[in-house]
């Protein structure tokens, strides 16, 4: 695939996305400084993803910010479609939308589109959605979240809050814009037409509640985009605000900066659930590599941390601290810091993550119905 | 409109039914003497509805009878989408139904699909659908159906148990196949194109529920037979049973025997509701007569009572006793019994019937809680 040529949308993401032509294509606003200002007027500190632009662009986050100053408290709303295991990839947003519920201390209804990936996937069954909505719950609430303020809605399970709703915004919605707006076809099956109306649902289900208008802020991965522009189009219609976004790039796959990652690709993601020996082993492997081929060639030349899986993870995910970072980045372009010795710093910092993911997951166990709405 | 050209569709129906054109176009099949008498061997006496074709053709219910006798006892579903009140016409498939329920001893499923006029009609909001449905469960119950054997299944209160098993169905049915069986549009909305698998749900549910697979019989009005096409396509590929079903023809509205009646045009229905008086204006008034054109001609010439809309009512729902029927259809077609005179008939039995059914109706308001699943 050449630079030019990339896809993203919510059923595939691959190529090397360019995503200042998404800002452009999608219609959606850069996060620039002037924002990143205003929000620190609240938060106090920014959160590194915010500062390195992981989390890159957004709609309407000044108009929620305005309503926010006027008192007018937004909720947030994110979610996981269980269809797989959880990977890194898929925690970058929820780390984010953790940190943005802390610090607004706001309530956060976290979707569970469990009839998602059934419907779109020829060959998974509602067994498997089953088993992997419940995994994929204890990787959510292993991340810290505050089950005071925390709702998991599953669509299956709580079709009885959400298909009425779902059916509103279905009413204002024709095959031929969801034909235009997600490339559906006339050989589409009718449950994957109807899919979007249930997830607009939780956009504007608290305000239905609460028999008030709240605003929402979506964080989420850029290509959910097209569902929530086809939210916004339609919630104005059935009296609601439309929700506000902030939208994240992709954490790239270990097999290079190209694309997603993807759970169904074992080489391609570190699991939450993998042992240290296992990611370690994978990362040493599989993480794509900007050194140079030979030892002798790098320490002259340099390597490329643009294009390193390893220093992309520490960018995105793993190292916090801007100056230690810095350094990491200047060792590894002059040729100081190897390939190796930089995958062995993610590693241990992997390692320290996964073995306190997973023993809070062991936790987490015990208070699933803590989320349950 | 000529005799030729008539619609029979879920969302409309209109012109001069050819009944034995729909049986070759459907592809259902004809009740006949037969099988009249394979029901009689069970039921002992047959309801005069099937005895005068009023019920009129059927899918598969040689297989139903095949299960029944081999100990496998079926369960009926039919339904009532609440869209406005609840007129006479209404009533003819659950009064068979009730005798089906009564003769075979078997649960009944009744379905409000609440959600489904509200998709397919403009001006028709939730609010109007559940307003019309608790009004049209007091219907249904002052029928006499029995609480411990019949369930009362609202599409967007029991989405619950529904949603999940709709997007079963809707996996397997494409947009081509609704378009093509429904006549939908590009421009229809997706939530007219998914609701055709709600409908679905309780031909098969039951069977879900109890993890064994339990045949399933439909009454139903003939114009709701491409729901059922759809379903019977479908379910074997979900592992269950084909429903069997069992379709009648439409009660005329009161204007004449083209179409059905209209609960939106209130000089085509007599509604449950209405007081004896405005019932016997109604049928005086509108209800279209066989007779002649003067006394004399009818005295010489005799009735019609193939197009005389009180004579219908009689023989479809209100005259039980074939004899007592005969007499009448003799009488007018001789010119001894007027049409003025026919009208007063009906009268007596729609007012004794109207009277008897708005107490049970009064009655029923201390009972919706027992029908509730």
């Amino acid at each position: 695939m050449d630079k030019k040529e990339f896809k993203v949308t919510p059923w595939e993401v691959s190529g090397n996305i360019d995503y200042d032509r998404l800002i452009k294509d999608f219609g959606v606003e850069k996060i620039n400084d002037t924002i990143l200002s205003r929000i620190k007027k609240h938060t106090k500190d920014l959160h590194f993803m915010l500062n390195r632009k992981v989390f890159f662009a957004h709609r309407d986050l000044n108009w929620l910010l305005d309503e926010y100053e006027k008192g007018n408290k937004f909720y947030l709303y994110t979610g996981r479609a269980p269809s797989g295991p959880v990977h890194l990839g898929h925690l970058l947003p929820w780390i984010f939308t953790k940190w943005l519920q802390d610090k607004f201390d706001v309530e956060l209804w976290f979707q569970f589109p469990d009839e998602e990936k059934f419907l779109f996937k020829d060959n998974l069954s509602f067994d498997d959605t089953e088993k992997f909505l419940h995994d994929n719950m204890l990787d959510v609430i292993a991340l810290g979240f505050d089950p005071k303020k925390t709702k998991f809605i599953v669509d299956t399970k709580n079709a009885n809050l959400m298909y009425k709703e779902a059916c509103k915004v279905a009413k204002k919605i024709t095959f031929s814009q969801v034909k235009s707006a997600f490339g559906l076809k006339d050989d589409s099956n009718i449950g994957e037409i109807f899919y979007t109306s249930m997830q607009t649902v939780p956009a504007f289900l608290p305000s239905v509640l609460k028999n008030k208008k709240i605003p929402c802020l979506i964080p989420h991965a850029v290509d959910q985009d097209v569902h929530f522009r086809v939210t916004r189009h339609v919630l104005p219609k059935l009296g609601h605000y439309k929700p506000s976004s902030i939208q994240c790039i992709f954490l790239p796959p270990l097999s290079g900066v190209d694309g997603k990652m993807s759970a169904s690709n074992e080489s391609s993601a570190v699991y939450t659930t993998d042992s240290i020996e296992v990611a370690a082993k994978k990362i040493r492997k599989y993480a794509f590599s900007g050194g140079r081929a030979t030892l002798e060639e790098h320490r002259k030349l340099g390597g490329n941390p643009d294009v390193d899986v390893s220093y992309q993870w520490l960018r995105m995910l793993f190292e916090p601290d801007d100056k230690k970072l810095q350094k990491i980045h200047d060792d590894y372009k002059s040729g100081k810091l190897l390939s190796g010795e930089l995958k062995e710093i993610l590693i241990e910092k992997v390692s320290v993550f996964l073995k306190d993911h997973q023993k809070k997951r062991e936790l987490a166990k015990k208070n699933i119905d803590k989320f349950l709405l």
